[in-house]
């Protein structure tokens, strides 16, 4: 899986009332937001089948975020 | 809020099954994750808070992803 950079995310839990953030904070928001963009994009190649085509667009990561329950 | 960068996540949907990618939806799951990250990033304050810390720390951001009913 792609590893996302771990900084904007300690900046998200600054921006988000951490008052200090420990670098393993930002490490595991940055893992659990990998995870779940995994299960997204996943949706979204499926969507952009269903629909014949082989590109996947804007509108396929947005059907596949309202729609899947995310684990 | 923090942006994400791109690439990362165009990368995530190629390796998610797309064959190709358009840019928007990069875009867009790296708009939509970003959300999602800082919806896990204020319950991880809080309990951070709960629990009597100044330092946001892992077991914080864990908690917020199991317990966090995601919107």
């Amino acid at each position: 899986m792609a590893r996302l950079p771990i900084a904007p995310f300690e900046k998200i839990i600054k921006d988000s009332g951490g008052k200090r953030v420990a670098f393993s904070a930002g490490e595991a928001l940055a893992e659990i937001t990998g995870e779940i963009a995994s299960e997204i994009a996943r949706g979204a190649a499926t969507f952009a089948e269903h629909a014949g085509r082989k590109t996947v667009v804007r509108k396929d990561v947005e059907l596949a975020r309202k729609h899947l329950r995310l684990q």
